[in-house]
Parts: structure tokens; C-alpha cells; sequence
């Protein structure tokens, strides 16, 4: 981060020298005790063990519907010399009654025969306790119910409620105060100028907070006084177990907070050897008692991962109980990851089953990129003495979402299109399991993702300029054994100039972009869009290299339209639909198929069989259509 | 379940015609849709796909401290032949700024040089771009961000925040309303009469209901009145999304559930095939709008049970989300399993590792036994077309736990001793993250699972009585390899005949036993209880025959005592803490060491060492005799 301050203290080291610390400031071991009603402990930790005051069941009940007798009085009966019983010698009940004094067992009714003047008639002897459900079969009155340190369940508490507790002695919920700081921090809710973010770290922290069972609350936004900043903490760690102060989002910003920190009490940790996160900060902030403090980062990912490996387990000590563990499975590396040596690297994936494995395809890394953990269905983390992993490796994998979902997930690698956008809302609302999640990596990655099986459906619209052929060519040429191979046609739609409203360049065609003046926003390589450009340009005689803007990538049509839209390019190639959900203008270049590849065996799957449905349908075909610059004539029609 | 009504629908169709009942009676299909702020839908199910309203980051800003410049300006700077720039060329940036106007890259605090008069001096050419974030690199405008039918987490709330969103639309939180019946059945708080039951159902039912997200309410307990259960069961549908109907503990009571759901709308179905949860209603209640009805058994295994597998997928189905998925792992089966052929069997399960392999032993698997649950780390499901599974089988088990915390649990199979118990909670006190879980299946059985590989500990007192000798000869002739075990000495212990205050029968000693009059319970086969009482009686040349009881077995000295507490029996052999913790009088028969036997090569492994430390202690140990009957002189001494 290039702090000069900033060290790099692996994450099991910073997490033991900050509970050191706390423990050395004289900050509370454990939160207070409050006893609470049964019915209001649910989520809660005992603070101490649970004793049994009562045995449940708490008498003995008959175990079976039938009749209770004494055991004894039933001695002798067989088949050919059956024993009666005089009514007054049995009592008729019904699964759960108690047990009738001066009876022992119960006879199911199956197995009795009354006569005409009521007696019992019984053709087999039973032993004593027959069918009798013991006082204390659950819960003997005085047995250890739960230890101290248990985070209490709704079966926990029935089970301590029938045991005869009607209060329960637990830790109150850990307070976490959040203090948001910068200059250029605004609250949510305000229309930030250029410049300003939107005070999103606060909302998320304190929900995760929340989410873990603890009571969360968010400060002002703290302008960046360090004096300001002091008296905030120290406010804060009046009430609070844990304080996390928000650093801006700039760097040296975590300086400043390890600075503030230092003057507010104990500065202990200040650079931690994980990424995303690195610049954290951990100390106390000194008061009548002392109070843990962690200066979270201010990119979202950062603050957010900061949480999880820092603020969650000290939460779950101050409670007395063991941190909530996320469930995780084992995935095959999508592509090769190359990870700094010298830090835990949290790298996001998502995961989808292909072929009976599970496949892990890493997102965006970047700290600011928010999007990448909510798209996450896991994380995998690189340790520090790790240079990475090789593509196809088995990696351990955090799971964020459950694998019958991931299992139930269409995952589509290839080329962008909103239209995947409006299939993967539709299926979702007609059937909640159903996930459509795509990634975006241009036609060409797409097809190789297909053939080494780490996708289901590579979307694609490469023009083979050889042929004027869209997609095929390269399926043969790609897919060696093509036979195999379906594709499925989703969509026509149309590709042009996408440029500012009223086109103030005066663009009106790909032979405008080599004025010097006119800045250019391109598709990444693969990108079946910048094939059309390539293929267009060289139909025209033109040299690439003569496009200002020509190696300025980016890897979907709406980010080339937000470029636009927001000044930094003239134009770009994209399609209508970009240009509509941006206010731009539209120079219309060349109508082309876009279609969805996938090996042919999986055309009959179940897991396709929505997607199938869907295209099918009269209305989705509508909203589609609708987006402009679409056609559905040819929608869901097999090409090969 | 003996009723001439109840079927054995399978567990997927009774689930479906339950759906298809609900649709075709007009239940909603979903719950309402509401707007909600962002900071309040953490947790609700978005009933709309949220589309960014603005891009994040809304503007290019620079990805490093330095200085921001035109990449035109650098062009042909060489170590040889350096670039200077002048002051008002560049200027001074630091990550997270605004790229200033007419600035298009980034140039590295590390690379630059600046001369005294404040000049910037570059020794490499900078391509346009270099170290700016772009604006969108997060989210574009207008992208999909999440679909419908997505439970939000914190993270997905600060994307939809920074994309702009102040709202959001969602689905309100389904209501549960849970209507407990039954004469016997009374509010916890009200100490019950012989009989009578505590309402822990639906204080269970409720927390179920708002742990995944749901709205809950309990209205009064309703008698066994079908006219006032009909009336109670239309009020909660004029509110609920789901009516929860928990039938009282007696069998029959699902017939009653059935025709009161019959007579109040639709009964779909009456019995399903899985155990505990068979006699199980599902239907709909009419009105206005109808609402669907799950007929809870009252048993409450069941109860909770049923709620997971009927109650759960309807509630989230409501919200129009996936239901919630427990994790699962591969374990090995400690014994063999049965199960009847035709029913799914949820059976509950504790789980450690021992040696690498994860351990699933079986838990009591009755319907009224909720500290199976409680105790639980594991369900394990044995589906209907099975007869069970051998002892060693790998399964699929649903965990209650997560692993990590089962990997710092040690297992303890064996005798059972109050002094696990305290030793249990005192170390979970010292360390939240450990769990010492102990089943009583006897000292013998304790062994034989030692042998096995299925547990840590074999807590044993089992006289040899060839020799007199406690625990050795046992690991001698059970552990082929007894050079590998080692034995701790836990504690000296005095066993002795309870009775019941004052003594009311004038039992003296063992020899008592063989009184007609005297009603006998029992330990378990294998238990070293019930082998010093053979030993006894061998030496006194008594007929175990001639002992009234002596096949009544329970499986914990607390049982043993709870029953003479209850009057259900006179006598029984166990330890004095036993007889103290229910105020009976103890006739002394024998002191006995209790022993924990081990593998020696765990006797320094990490697992165990927070137990040895405990054993030490001198607190640990006051504790201990503080129960009475025991001594600690030889704790923590290995013997072997």
C-alpha cells in the first residue's frame, strides 16, 4: 500500500497479539451475564452450564395405545390358554397417558380382545415395563442439559424448558459500534457529487454484525479530523464491545487511523498479511474500560473479508462461544491463479457442477470490487507461503451458498449478453432453485471453458471472417470432436456505433474511427465484438493501430456504454440494447446471431429443460424483444 | 400408529400434493411484496430484480498513490532520457481520488521523481489508463445485479446501496401462526400436575419459524374440543401464511388434527412415510384466501422434525426463495444401523474425528427423546428403501455443527460419570472451541468402540472378578495390542445401593436384594455397575434370578436413581453423587477406581491436553468431592 508504516504480521499472529493486547488493557474477558426468558435465549450463548431441575418425560406414560395391567397378573397366557382380566384389573390408554397406579406394562391393542362383557382378553404374557415409557427417558432430572459456552438452538430451549428452566443465564448480544470517517463519505440516500462515496461499509458491517447474533449500531460520518476522529472513538467505546472504524477509501487513509488509534490507546497491529484487507488496523481504545478497536479498510471487499477473519472471532469470544464456521467443499480450479507469495490471498469463486464436479471459476480480485462477493458462491484462500494453484487443481473451497443450489446453477461462460441477464431473473422467478450465472470472458474463452468442461453453456456470436459464418467454424475448429457438440441459437441482434446523444462526433461508421480525434472504448481480445470490428475494419482496408483507444478494454457492453456515457470515449461497438439502458445513440454496423454452445448429451438434462421452456415463451421473448435491437425469430431453434 | 386412518405416503409426494392442494384451494402463491430501505432488508427475499441505477465506482479514479498525468506526455521517457514534467502537468494523486480533468493515467509515487523545484521527473513511458479504477469497474449502470428470488446478505445490500438503490422490493417475512392443542398440555412457567405436559412445541416450532426468517405468533392452548380447534384454526388463517396445528402427545390425536383440518378445509394428507414425523397432516384451511395447515405430531422429535421437512421448503417457497441447506459430510458408521423398510428414517447422529475418519454414532432414536436433538451434531438420513447400514458403512450425514468444532470435540464412549459431565462444562468454559461429548453405552461397550476406532476416551470401572482388579485386564483380553493403551486414572468413586430417604424397606446390603418385596432396577448389560453388582452377588451366593427387576435396565446412574426417586422402584446400585442429586439415602457397597483408557499415542496429542491440564487443577478437583462418594487422590495418574 506503499505506507511506510504498514507491516505485514501473518493473520494468526495479528489475531493472537490483538487478544493479547485486550487482555493486557484490561478489556472484558466476556460480556455480562443477563438472564433472560426461555422462549427469548434462542441465538444466545449460556453463561452457564444448564442443569436439568426436572426429568421429562416426568412421570411414566404408556408407550403404546393398548391396555395398562400388572405384569405379573398376565402370567401363563399362551395362544391355547388365554388369561382374562376382570374390567377393574386394566385401564384402557392411549399413547402418552401416564401409567395408572398399581399397573406396570402396557399391551398394545392389537393384542387385546374384549369379550362381550368387557373383559380383557390377553394370549401372551408380558414382563414388567412392557411398552412403558420411562420417567427421565429424555431428561433425569439433575443431568447436564448444556455445557456453558453453547450458542442455544429452538430445540435447546424446548429441551431446557421441559428440563424446568423458565430463565436462562446468557450473555447479552455483543454491541459493535461502527464509525464511519472520510471527507468523502456520504450517507446513503444523498446524490453523491464526483468524487464522493456512499457510505455503504457502515450498512454492510452493521448487518453483518447483526448476522451473527450481535447488536449493531452506526455513528455520524466522521470528517477526517484526527481530534474529531479520537473523541469519536472514545465515545463510541463507551457503550460498545467492539469498535470498527471505517478508513476512507484512499490509501495512506489507514495511516490515519493507525495514527488515531495509537493516540486513542493501544496501537497493536497495523498491516496484516492477507489480501484483500491488508491495510488493517488492530488496537483497544483506552476508558474506564478498555475496548477492542479494528480500523476495517475502506474498499467494500476489504472492510467486508476484515470482518470475517477479525471482527467475527473476537465477537464470538466476547461471547464465550465458538465462531460460526462456514461449511466447505472441495472444487476443481477453473483456470490457473497466481497469488502473491507473503500474504492469505481471499480469492472469490464461483462454483458450478459440471460433469459430477464441482468447478471453481475465480471473479475479479480487486478490493473494490463488490460485485465479485456478491457473486461469490465461495472463497478460496491462497496461503501466504503459496505461489498460487495450477489450472485444474482440487482446492479447498468456504462455501457463501448451499450445493444443492450450486447444483441446480446453469453456469454459462462466454460472451455478455443482457439477454442472459433477463433468462437468469425469469427462470429465478418461475423456480427459486434455479440459478443462471454467467461470466463474461468474451465468445472465444467461452468455447475453450465448454471444452475443458468448466461450463455448461458457452454463449457465443464469433464471426469466422474466412466464411462470413458465425459460430460454427470455430466450433469445428475448437471442439475437436464436434460431433458432440449442440448449439442453440438464443437471439439476432444488432451491433453498431454506440455513441452520445445527438452524436456530437458526427460518427456514421467503423471508417470514422481512425480520426485522430475520436477517442475509441474496445472489447477485450476473444470478444466475438471485436472480431465483428477486426473483420470490419479489414473489409475496409483500415489499420487498427491507427484507433486511438483501440487497447482500452472492457469486458462487457454496458461498461463500453458507461464509458460513453460518461464521457471518457466517443463511441464504441456494442449492441442497441447497451446504448437504450444508457440514453446513447445507436449507428447501426451489422445484424449477427448470438448462440449458446454445449456438448449435446446435456440438450436433454434436467437442468437445461427451464432454460428450453423459457425460450419458448411467448412473453419472455416479448420483454426481450422489447430491450430493442432484438430478434427472437430464430429464438431456441437448434442450428446443429 | 395403530390408526385405521393414518397412510405411509412417501416423504416427495406428500410434499407435492400438499403444493398442488394449496394451489388448487387459492392459497397465495406468494407472500405480499413490500419497499423496504436497503438497511432493512438484510435477510428478506427481493421480490423484484434489482438493476443498477448508477455505476460504482460513479467516476475514474486512480488505483495508486502518485501522480496523475496524459499518458501522451510521457511518450519516449527512457532511464536515459527522463520526462519532466512541470508543475501544473501533473497532479499529486492518492488511490480512491477522482482522476482530475484532462488527466487519462496514473504514474506510481515509487516511479517518480521530483526535482527541487517540484518538477515531476518519469524515466518510463505510461500507456493511456495505467492505474486508473474505472468508472464502472465495480457495476455498471443498468446491469442486473441480483435476480428475483434472492435472500439478501449484507454484502448484496451494499452493492444494490452503491448501485444506487435507497429501497428495495421485497417479500414481507411469512407469517407462522402455531395453534397448540391438547387438555394436558400447559404454558411453560406452570409447574405441571402428573400428567400434564409442558407447551415446549411451540416455544420450538416458533424459534424454528424466525430462525429462517419468518414472522411467528403462539395463540392460547386450545382444548380438545374439535368445535373450538376448527374456530381456532380459521382466526390464525385470517393472518397466517402457515398454519401450524401442534396435535397434543397422545396417539389419536393425529386423527383428531385430521378431521379438524378435514372439517376446516382440505385434508391432502394424513401420515407420511418417515420416522419420527409419521403422523404427520398437511392440508389447507378456507377462507377469504385459503391458507395451508401442517398438523404437527406433539411428540417433539417430531415436531421439530416435521417443521425442517414440510414446514421450511413451503416458507421459503412462499417468499419465492431456495430453501436453506444444511451442510453435509461423509461419516463412518460406529455400529449397525436398522431401519424399517417403507419409512425415511431421520436418524441423529454424534460425530468426532477419531484417527482421520469422521465417526457418526447413533443417538436414541425416540419420537419423545428431544436431547437426541439436542445432542445431535448430525442427522442422517436412511431413505425408506432401505434396511439400514452395517457398522463401519460411509454415510451422508446433514450436520448441526460445524466441522471444526467437531474436530475439537473429544469422544467419549463408555461408562458414565458425572464427573464427564462437570469436566465437560469446565472445559468449554476455559475454551469455547472444545466439546467433550460423552455416551453412555457402558464400560464394556466403551472398550469395544475404543477398539473400534470410534471414540478418544473408554471411561471404564469394570471389575475383573478373577482378580479383583479394575480396568487392565479388560484392555488385556478386549485390546489385542494392549501395549498401545494407556490408562488414566479419573477418580475413586463409592458405589452403593439408593434408597429412598429414610430407607423405607431397611435395606442393609446386596443381600436384600433377593426380598420378594423389593422391586430391583438394574444397569445395563456391560456396564460396570451391573458387573460389581454379579460380582457381589456371586460372592455371596446369590441367584440374580431371585431379584424382582433385575431385567429392568436403565442406561445412567441418574436414571437409576430418578426411578427409586419416583417410587418405581426400591433400590438400585450406584454412585453416591447419583443419590445425592435426588435426595435419596445410600447404603455404601464398594469404592471403585474410574478409569479413561486411550490410545498412548493420544495421551500427548493437542485434543487432549486441555483435559489433563483440567484434571490437575485444584478448583476441577474441590468441585468434584464437593459432589460427594468421590476422591481425587490418584486424578490425572496414568496407570498404564
Amino acid at each position: 500500500m506503499g505506507s511506510p508504516f504498514v507491516s505485514d504480521v501473518p493473520t494468526a499472529q495479528a489475531v493472537a497479539a490483538w487478544r493479547a493486547a485486550c487482555a493486557a488493557d484490561g478489556c472484558p474477558d466476556r460480556v455480562d451475564t443477563i438472564r433472560v426468558p426461555v422462549g427469548e435465549a434462542v441465538g444466545r450463548v449460556t453463561a452457564e452450564p444448564v442443569w436439568a431441575l426436572r426429568s421429562s418425560p416426568a412421570f411414566d406414560s404408556a408407550g403404546m395405545d393398548g391396555i395398562a395391567v400388572l405384569a405379573a397378573a398376565t402370567a401363563g397366557a399362551t395362544e391355547t390358554t388365554p388369561v382374562l382380566l376382570a374390567v377393574g384389573d386394566f385401564e384402557v390408554v392411549d399413547t402418552g397417558d401416564p401409567l395408572p397406579p398399581g399397573y406396570d406394562a402396557v399391551v398394545m391393542r392389537e393384542h387385546v380382545h374384549r369379550t362381550a362383557d368387557g373383559q380383557a382378553e390377553l394370549r401372551a404374557a408380558v414382563p414388567p415395563y412392557q411398552h412403558v415409557r420411562s420417567i427421565g427417558e429424555d431428561i433425569s432430572a439433575t443431568e447436564l442439559l448444556l455445557p456453558e459456552g453453547h450458542r442455544l438452538r429452538p430445540v435447546d430451549v424446548a429441551a431446557c424448558a421441559a428440563a424446568g428452566a423458565v430463565q436462562l443465564a446468557v450473555h447479552r448480544r455483543p454491541l459493535v459500534v461502527i464509525v464511519p470517517t472520510g471527507d468523502e463519505i456520504r450517507p446513503i440516500g444523498t446524490e453523491p457529487a464526483p468524487g464522493e462515496i456512499l457510505d455503504t461499509n457502515s450498512l454492510m458491517l452493521a448487518a453483518q454484525a447483526r448476522e451473527i447474533g450481535c447488536d449493531a449500531q452506526v455513528t455520524g460520518i466522521v470528517p477526517d479530523d484526527p481530534d474529531l476522529i479520537i473523541a469519536a472513538l472514545r465515545d463510541a467505546a463507551i457503550t460498545a464491545d467492539l469498535v470498527i472504524l471505517i478508513a476512507g477509501s484512499s490509501a495512506g487513509r489507514d495511516d490515519y487511523t493507525a495514527r488515531v488509534v495509537a493516540a486513542a490507546g493501544t496501537l497493536t497491529v497495523h498491516g496484516v498479511a492477507v489480501r484483500p484487507g491488508h491495510p488493517v488496523v488492530l488496537g483497544t481504545v483506552a476508558g474506564n474500560v478498555a475496548t477492542p478497536v479494528l480500523g476495517a479498510p475502506g474498499y467494500p471487499v476489504s472492510a467486508a473479508l476484515t470482518f470475517d477473519i477479525f471482527a467475527a472471532p473476537m465477537l464470538a469470544a466476547l461471547e464465550g462461544a465458538a465462531p460460526r464456521e462456514r461449511p466447505s467443499t472441495t472444487a476443481r480450479l477453473a483456470r490457473k491463479l497466481a497469488s502473491a507469495i507473503g500474504s492469505d490471498d481471499w480469492v472469490r469463486v464461483r462454483l458450478g457442477r459440471v460433469g459430477g464436479d464441482i468447478v471453481a471459476t475465480p471473479l475479479p480480485r480487486g478490493a473494490g470490487v463488490l460485485t465479485s462477493l456478491v457473486r461469490a458462491d465461495g472463497l478460496l484462500v491462497v496461503p501466504a507461503g503459496l505461489e498460487g494453484h495450477h489450472a485444474g487443481e482440487q482446492v479447498r473451497v468456504e462455501l457463501l451458498r448451499g450445493l444443492a443450489e450450486i447444483g441446480r446453477t446453469i453456469v454459462a461462460i462466454g460472451s455478455h449478453d443482457l439477454v442472459l441477464d433477463v433468462a437468469a431473473s425469469a427462470l429465478r422467478a418461475a423456480d427459486p432453485l434455479i440459478t443462471l450465472a454467467s461470466s463474461n470472458v468474451g465468445s472465444l474463452g467461452g468455447l475453450v471453458a465448454l471444452r475443458d468442461g468448466l461450463c455448461h453453456l458457452a454463449g457465443s456470436h464469433l464471426l469466422d471472417p474466412a466464411t462470413g459464418e458465425y459460430t460454427l467454424p470455430y466450433v469445428d475448429r475448437l471442439l475437436a470432436d464436434g460431433r458432440d457438440i449442440a448449439v442453440i441459437r438464443l437471439v439476432h441482434r444488432d451491433q453498431g456505433l454506440l455513441v452520445a446523444p445527438g452524436n456530437p462526433a458526427g460518427i456514421t461508421g467503423i471508417e470514422d474511427l481512425v480520426r485522430p480525434e475520436i477517442r475509441y472504448v474496445n472489447r477485450q481480445r476473444g470478444a466475438g465484438t471485436r472480431v465483428l470490428l477486426d473483420h470490419e475494419m479489414s473489409r475496409l482496408g483500415l489499420d487498427p493501430t491507427q484507433v486511438s483507444g483501440y487497447t482500452r478494454e472492457e469486458h462487457t457492453h454496458l461498461a463500453v456504454a458507461a464509458a460513453i456515457a460518461a464521457g471518457r470515449a466517443d463511441t464504441g461497438l456494442g449492441i442497441l440494447a447497451a446504448a437504450r439502458a444508457f440514453g446513447l445513440d445507436f449507428v447501426p454496423v451489422a445484424q449477427e446471431p448470438y448462440d449458446l454452445v454445449l456438448r449435446a448429451e446435456l440438450v436433454d438434462d434436467d437442468l437445461l429443460a427451464p432454460l428450453w421452456s423459457l425460450l419458448a415463451r411467448p412473453d419472455f421473448r416479448a420483454d426481450v424483444e422489447k430491450l430493442g435491437g432484438y430478434s427472437c425469430q430464430e429464438t431456441g431453434r437448434r442450428i446443429r
